[in-house]
């Protein structure tokens, strides 16, 4: 079972295919279409969620919920309930006054498809109706694991996480930032995310304290080997593979792992960061073989 | 005890007052200074949220509270949490992609004191960070009551709520809004957030549906009000008591009551609905005496 490094697994493929369906059902489910004066918000809203991307975080939940035998119609629930989360940043992060990204994904960005105040408001609809999902009965029958799902998730996306995170990272525009602060910049703006997503399966299976931190390990350190590539394939890729213009990170003067490191170096730590994480996951002895699969992916993915 | 209609009732004056240390006390707690790289941020959320106001969502959440003998040191998590969504939405609003304000209560607005980016993460932060709030055993030991209190809140301030509201009064500036639709934005918009301050005294407390609906009922009726009266305070008062420049929502076109029904009629609907507020409260039998005077307060206040 080598995979090919341009593809990645075909099992792999297969299994984030058919999230990325299921994680647009669901979400389509939740966000239904209405004829309401105020369509235009529920419209941005699926716009700026099914605008396409790779459904990572929910694919984690689904696989993390997997380990401990969590009912997927629970464990979708959270998934969506996180690609909001995601997507809701995204959209606040592409507006004018933040990266200014006209596109996304190959599309226009919500305030270029609507207009800034709705993506404003969109992203807010987004973020607050992920928690009411967490918060509701269907999420799970034990209200105490509902209330440390919503907990959690705003510890990961709020000041101490995703937020500040992104503070973190218009400040490094003007700041020259050390390895520490980059590393600990990607760990609130996109680690915590991720390892919630992580998280959020064995809060839902009421897993072990062991097998909680194993989870959170290993995505703590995906996540990092994730942000890597993501800077590597920043400064090599072309603009059609990525669906916004390359380079664009290091052309804002924002410190990167490659502008600090350099890429071979870069490179190298985000193979190590791989090996790390797969090793997180021996206490499930190769039940956690898609998460495997998935690590080994950061590493061969060119978009 | 006959109030001077410029000054209010004397006793329900000592308790705005005696709830604004209050909940300035417990959001200075939950939002400590930093010296962290992205202080900026706290710095920010502080500056939005502690920059005056009436605070009468928490008032009105610890009145409601106290109608059920819940411990004043759990109710002031919601007062705080609700005052960071009221907050965030300011925050929000003020936008130059939204109302383009750039006074909030005579001080600068957030983007103004800080800027766009930082303004935008602030309010998504605070948000964040309230229905954590919410979430914590602290709030209650009965997680029942935390979730319920996530995803009423949640309910009042999306898309169905405060953001749906905020949407529809942005495409009013371009459309002529019917009586029907601006009693419904502005249910959305402020109503359901007051709504929810009101009912979650009676969530914390495990009120019966008959107390639950009667403050409820309260709380729409005093949100219409307090909107009615601000449209007519919009025209009449100038800009040193308002803190923000006078007849603004009548110059950006937008449909308000008083551009719909003219001012004699709107002060008229105005008494109407306070006096309906204060007849729902009747099932207290006198013990909601200053929930009573915060209605009458509505048609007394001067800004």
């Amino acid at each position: 079972m080598a995979p090919s490094p341009r593809e990645g697994n075909p099992e792999l493929k297969d299994a984030l295919d058919e999230n990325v369906q299921l994680v647009e059902r669901t979400v389509t489910r939740l966000l239904p279409e209405t004829d309401l004066a105020e369509a235009q918000l529920y419209d941005a809203m699926r716009y700026g969620i099914l605008a396409g991307g790779k459904r990572l975080r929910p694919f984690i939940v689904m696989q993390s919920a997997r380990l401990f035998n969590v009912d997927p119609a629970r464990a979708k629930r959270v998934a969506a309930a996180i690609e909001m989360v995601h997507s809701y940043s995204l959209i606040h992060d592409d507006l004018p006054a933040m990266d200014n990204a006209d596109m996304r994904r190959g599309k226009l960005s919500v305030h270029k498809a609507y207009d800034e105040a709705t993506a404003i408001l969109a992203g807010d609809a987004l973020l607050t109706m992920a928690f009411e999902i967490l918060a509701e009965s269907d999420t799970h029958e034990d209200p105490r694991v509902r209330c440390e799902l919503v907990a959690a998730m705003a510890a990961a996306a709020g000041p101490q996480g995703m937020v500040g995170g992104q503070m973190l990272d218009l400040i490094g525009e003007n700041e020259n930032f050390d390895l520490g602060t980059i590393s600990r910049m990607q760990r609130m703006k996109t680690g915590k995310l991720m390892a919630f997503a992580c998280e959020a399966g064995a809060i839902l299976g009421k897993a072990s304290e062991q097998q909680r931190k194993a989870l959170t390990s290993y995505a703590y350190d995906l996540g990092l080997a994730f942000q890597v590539t993501d800077d590597i394939l920043d400064v090599e890729s072309d603009p059609n593979t990525m669906g916004k213009p390359a380079n664009q990170d290091s052309q804002a003067g924002k410190s990167t792992f490659v502008s600090t490191m350099g890429k071979d170096q870069a490179r190298m730590r985000a193979e190590m960061l791989v090996a790390q994480a797969k090793r997180h996951l021996h206490i499930f002895e190769g039940r956690a073989v898609m998460l495997e699969l998935l690590a080994d992916y950061v590493l061969q993915r060119r978009a």
